[in-house]
């Protein structure tokens, strides 16, 4: 009667980013503003490690709601670029879901500002479509804990995988002898704790 | 297995108003009182910009429970004002049901005071005759978190969906194009960091 | 596919009060000292008031977990009592099992000291015969948000609903003209600002 | 050996605003936006209710720090305005400066964003100068509660006041015979529980 | 250059309960409203247990400030009870002034609400007037945390010295075997630890 | 249409200790570091306790993840060790499966570090596979709790049960008769509070 | 006009442990139990270490406080044990200022349960008659931080200096060359974040 | 009697970098470690930015605290680097007091890793020889609030002022005119927030 176990997989997903603007941005308070933006670039570096399709959106970016913030532009510049006319739900906007199909995958990864609406949205327009649909929590942002709650419920009761982008890029890779490289730098760029770790580990002595 | 996307729509939506009162206020504590007024008048506003119809309802507003703060009153002199003479779910009186039924709408938007109870019940209630509920949980409140997380426990079960003001807006809205200064304005009355993004867009000067 | 509305009705509802003691008492930190003693009492005020049949139990009250808390015992002194002699989970406990039996109700209402044992045990035990079983959150304690977040999970997803006291005594009352009296005098002994609303309503001058 | 009472004198005091600018209001993150903007109205409200002389300053509002707070430039519209071109402590000002001690008042009430630079350098400056300085924390904010406690801290042990904004309106007002309905109406306006209180006793119906 | 020991004594001590009205006490969010009560209760209780001489005092209580809680009239049925016309700060009101100088005391023990004005305003007064003050924080309550800490700073910068009602009663009590049982009694009241060690104390069973 | 009890029971049970390494144990934020020690040695503790067979594995231990902690390993110096090359989820290890398959049990007690990672994986994996799973939450810890609430619904929505190590213990036991003192002495060991009663209990002179 | 640098300094410290009790430490709130023991017993084994002159003493142990807890009388067979008959303020207990005058030092270390009255009380006895005063904060403990903190102002205004039990023995050890075998043990023993360190320091492999 | 205003002044000033070393960073738990980081860097490019003299020094790199975070050490090529065989107060090494003096400033600015330590005992030190001394608090950690309010309370009672990195930038700069653009890249390089702000600002088309 349970949700069975839906793994990423990495030949099948694509990750979608969602109004992540440099003015929306000043509405996200549930998450510390270094930390969010540390998260929200190690879900796109993940994404660009992984060689997922990645498409990019955003909602009036001519006005208050301000541009696409220039990290992600300069990470995916040759990604779809969807900037919405209007609609609230990407989903809505046909150019993004042609997008969406015209990548072939059936697992959708989703990140956005704000979670509620801009992440909330697509995500429940996707699972009605037949998409498993992975959420990652930590690279959307919302106004409150008590309003990022009510959207974390909304999605989970319709079968959404609530995520973290740590979680993600290791169901993603597997195995570490994959690349052990790779992925220790992505986590030693966006983990401190881990870095340090890593520094420690280098600098270590010969102790025999 | 999972509930299927639910959709506000504002054609199909009514809004329930229940026992926002001048004395029980004074038992909400798990929201802060400067927001919480907030978030309660952004629903009332939000109400009124979309045309919804909606019904106020208050329980025994002659004692220590206090009358309808006076807002409310004045943003909906036309709507149907229910003073329960002693029902504590507003279900269990007939005029209430009544008027809702007369809406003809089917989805209901529910907000209150105190919440596992002036909301929790009726949108039990609601559910159970086969209503689809969306509960507004920012502009709903109670006296701590312990008993608003059992009570959204308790109705997110029974299949409400969990929503903030700000979420219903958009979703009720749509598309940006269709009013873009009603809804700006309806933002910048309630949302402080977006009226101040708005108020930096204008400022900016021509730059060219 | 979701819960229907069980609703809590007083000729149906029996309530199991277990291991309140004043040694593990000692362990409770997921809720302040002086809240957590006045739901409990709260609890048990308001089973007297509707008159439910009761049970106390308590585990090992000779060694160190400590002897039942005395307001309680003076509260029902006719109340069935089972010193359970080394049952964890009190459901385990035939005596118990009968006394609950006997009450002929089909809706338990249990409370106890720590969540995760005390109150989850039985809980489940009775759900699995059959039982509809209302959980009084804020009169059961335990080590800390983690374990209670935890228990609660487990319990909700077995189908147990999640109340507070407040909630629990607006269910059964269903409506204030039952006893406008009797009702004020509960919450105003339990909820510091409703008995502030009833002195300063009472306090009010003549004003005209 | 410690502080004597320096009490706020309506006669004696002046208010300074500073940068209370659209832009740098995004950088608040050591209150909730709802409960700041409301506290710096109230501040301004009270300074008009009282008669204070106020003057505004801002820190380069043609570029990302954003123009003043609308509210403020109409409030205040006859106040000296001073839109400094690049001292970041607005007691580097000569204008500011000036326009402080044509004021004639030996009391400052400073409040600000952020609070560790646009409200602590100045409230250091002038208390250096021999000014009694009033700090209205909650009229003032920061990045986190970190840099508002070393903030305060320093100021503090400088020798300022540091206050509230209900704090400063009642050591001002003194008396409440001076001006019931006046200050009632501050406090409604800007109390959601002091507005129910009043809501309450104004709706309780003859009781004799 | 430190503040040297200032020891409460109980034959020099008396005790000032400033505004802890029905209406003022909705204001009261930096503690949670059952620990409160229990606090000004205990407070209250420990004055009499202590024979202190108690000043009551209330601000405008005909008014929506609501009355005088009705625990602290009984409790001090014979105590100066002075119901202020409109002064704000009671050291502002000549027969409060007066009444403390009946006492003869030199110790003067505060608390009242909200903490930044109905407490600071005497507190700070009477230190300039040469008394010896004891606030007790947590008998004392206000808007939030961040109004408290500035209040608390502003009054312990001018000498005042912050306590507790439980580190009250200890410093006058002295020695234990003044009378064991009657502050025995007066923890088990207000201090459900402790109340609950009493009982399985008493409880054990002979060991031997 | 909920989940049945599923009763944890010593005869069926086996417990997996999953990457509580020296230097992952570093990204553990959510929980205290006092604490979370506790709580793993009070796992392993209860799993020697209960003689359920126990596999330990760790996750590339000579490079910066670093050793098993020591204590873990002289716990269990006969237990299944496996010491994964690089499969990041345990159950992609075939030694791992092979030694879960070994114990015979069909109920699977869960802990590790990070949550959503080391524990989240091998748990879905193991539901998948028909296993009844246990999350022991408070011996399982993450970078904050923002992504041990994500990683909890996933494993919950799965049809993991979320469980304390204390309830662990509790529910295994079934019956203080079956051992008073070893259970006592577990207790002892891992609950400060719970020692404490034992104190106090012990010196308890003859009162009669 | 500021304090100059009072030292400690191992030649001219004694630690004085009060009121550490079974019974009472079910009162200590604003410590988590598990780090709060941890601390205790860190200061215990730095004195033990340091070889400090230290002093245990209890207030009523025969009753519900209860004895001192076992660790600290094994720790210390030696040492001068005063259960004080009645004494609330270990100062006012003969015996116990004699010991503290017989070990001829001048810088006290106090910890003791709980912080406003067994530890603040003989700080401020101690300081009044001439001693270096050091209370250790996280080896006491209260009711909430509410209390903590009135009870550090009080302690800090009268010349205390506040310390850790990690600060006191770093500063008490001075060069890390004195002994780095046994400062790392006692860190070890009560640090897991440094006993990781340890663990992966000591496990790294011969990297060339 | 007040400390009267020390502002920092970039032709006066130091900065002493302590003990930032990857090992004991995973010690740092009041602060979150993106943050963290973030803040360390930040002082980091603020004393580069400015041309501060800056030194560096740390305690036993070869162990188990690890090596200096390779950032400092790839900022400062050039600073005095002083690696400390066992001096747990820098102050305590002469080479260290020797760099202090050689840069011949009088106000030096500290940062550090653990507040308690390595902070404030060479705080403590330098006020002692008669230096101005300023604290960074926010790129200072240790292991909790407690402990570190504890160390900031010392630090603070013997004249230390307490800063964040933020105010000391502007308190440096002074002017914006001095270098707009490269204050704000500083800003935008370490303040999300401001990041925004610009991005906006130069995204925002030609408005007329």
């Amino acid at each position: 009667m349970t949700t069975p176990y839906k793994r990423l997989n990495k030949d099948d997903a694509a990750v979608l980013m969602v109004d992540h603007q440099a003015g929306l941005l000043s509405l996200v308070r549930d998450i510390d503003p270094d930390k969010f933006k540390n998260n929200v670039l190690a879900l796109a570096d993940s994404a660009k490690y992984f060689g997922l399709p990645t498409i990019l959106t955003t909602s009036f970016e001519d006005g208050p709601n301000g541009p696409l913030v220039p990290e992600l532009k300069e990470l995916f510049p040759e990604a779809p670029y969807i900037a919405r006319p209007g609609q609230i739900n990407a989903w809505d906007n046909e150019d993004f879901v042609a997008a969406v199909k015209a990548t072939g995958k059936k697992q959708l990864i989703v990140a956005g500002v704000v979670t509620e609406v801009c992440v909330a949205f697509p995500v429940l327009s996707a699972i009605e479509e037949g998409y498993d649909v992975f959420v990652v929590t930590d690279a959307s942002g919302t106004f409150n804990p008590l309003t990022r709650d009510a959207a974390w419920d909304r999605m989970s009761a319709a079968g959404a995988q609530l995520m973290s982008w740590f979680g993600l890029a290791c169901e993603l890779h597997r195995d570490w002898r994959n690349d052990i490289e790779g992925l220790g730098a992505l986590f030693s760029n966006h983990i401190p704790d881990y870095r340090n770790l890593i520094s420690s580990y280098n600098a270590t002595p010969v102790t025999s």
